[in-house]
């Protein structure tokens, strides 16, 4: 892909999750440089920059997707602090993956809301810790 | 659950998907109408009936999460077309579609999108049919 | 594995499912007769075969993971089926399927309860099939 | 919900599992009290309630799926000590586990056994704990 | 993306494909042409076009991939007549779905076997359809 | 089955992955020796030591699978030291984990990459160990 796509992507990702985001790519570095390319260039660089849907839409739709799959939990805990950091509120996100009770059953939901659980309570920790340094 | 949750969730499925979600209750009828109250009372009466979220985010949150689970084809039709009922544009829906391909791989999303084609081809059909009769 | 296993399980399936087996059996004749044999072999004549559970309580398991899963229709239809042979009620087997909802979410539960109402279609018809023949 | 039904749903829960049960509970409190509220209204008020299947019937069925599934480590933790709790034995238990090998793939089974393995061991560490109290 | 990895990823796509690849393209055109497009670019003028690994072996890697997923039997089956196309056996084919047993269960491989039947039989009525126009 | 089934399974375990296989077989024989025999007994006296594909093949279709299910990660792992032992090389390791991406999801080819890191890191450990003392 071209160096544009790589560009935007990063710069997208920076808008959603600067730190967890950089975290992942560094620690793709030794292993599989490429993958974390295409998670920026594919990811962020073309789906997540294209019109259609805002980045709140967006990461309610992630928040939902992998609450209900179950079988990510390092990245949903990303995107539930993406979720934060574009805006959506903690009741929308508590809402999302209390639905998916429904569709994909009580423990995805549970193992969903004990995740934000943990993020919420990081957030509020960094929010804390800068509030402290000011 | 008392009387006024059916009530509530069978007015909520109405303003969700009308035809559809009759369908789904009148084929339980014979082997496990329970199943279909619940569906009812703790799906729509419940669950879609909470503040914090609008049906725009729920019938998204839904379309995601059924494109990735890929496991229930005749709800994601569903909810496809209760999609458009709550008022997401085609290219909400699609992009929400299309973003699954990231979490749930390709063919999650190829075959979300091909449900998507079916069920905004039957949407057409019915409207020329409507706009026919007048 | 040694030719007593193969004939305990032949004979385990039978007791389980005579027709829907053998017909799963038979169609993997000319593609893959070893993954029939192993069915057969690990499936029946091992697994089947050890006590601990009775058949029913090993139907009742199937039927619960099968509707879970949401990948396996067609196995999940012989299991039904297997269930009514080896003497589940009908209400057992519907209230295992209900309570997926639970655990799988209500999609995975409708599928469930739509192969039920096909396959206890199906055991009517034959059983008044054969009633109409003496 | 009505009133008894919350009721009904916890005392289902305590003849189930009390101490795990009361701690998902408490542990939603401050993040989402009324996911708690729907598994002990939902779950064990309406589902685990209902006639035609009994607790051990129902508690095997739970961890089939659960092991199954292969998305849920905490929630089949919590159905393996209730499925002792109804008086399901050690030997059904992991009979049932086993049989999940033919139907989701040895590590489905290999990772059901590994927690039932450590359910068994907290049992035994709390029996002997009660033992040398008295 | 630059226009030089749509032509190699179609390029790569003939190569794997031809018939099967171009169906999905034109079936996406009036619904999402954009996820097309990812699949040639990304899918195969990215992944499919990277060294490491010959077709071949990416081939081998996808059939066992989509039979133990279960949920894309449409995209199972363009896989297993690209595994034909760039040399894989059927006997390397039928082990490999066969395989799937172990890690997915019985009901994955039996579902992946039936597709390749279906495949193979397709694949043979269109050998002979050429044959017999020469 | 008969002793030789289990024979020739340890001798095939031994040539795939010596610790991690044995460490698996002796954690079951406190609960379920007989879950240990199947995985020797099917799993390598039957399904690896058929013909039609060699080790590295049968390894690599595995790690596919295995990575796109995203439920096994201790099982992933073992097969990811089996598959650099029976000589597949990195680079067709981390290729085929990423081309999962394309058919799971970004989120169980990031998960697999991790896996294999851990892997491989404890693989130079243990070489560095054994250099070092001779």
């Amino acid at each position: 892909m071209e160096q544009g796509i790589y560009e935007r992507g990063l710069q997208r990702l920076k808008e959603v999750d600067d730190i967890a985001g950089e975290k992942v790519i560094d620690s793709l570095a030794d292993i599989s440089p490429d993958l974390g390319r295409y998670v920026i260039e594919f990811g962020f660089g073309e789906i997540y920059s294209r019109p259609g849907l805002n980045l709140q839409q967006r990461e309610l739709a992630t928040v939902a997707a992998l609450t209900a799959l179950g079988t990510a939990q390092p990245q949903l805990k990303v995107h539930l602090a993406a979720a934060l950091n574009v805006g959506l509120s903690r009741l929308e996100i508590t809402e999302t993956i209390m639905q998916m009770a429904l569709y994909a059953g009580f423990p995805a939901a549970l193992n969903g809301m004990f995740a934000a659980k943990e993020v919420f309570a990081e957030h509020d920790r960094l929010a804390s810790l800068q509030a402290s340094q000011h």
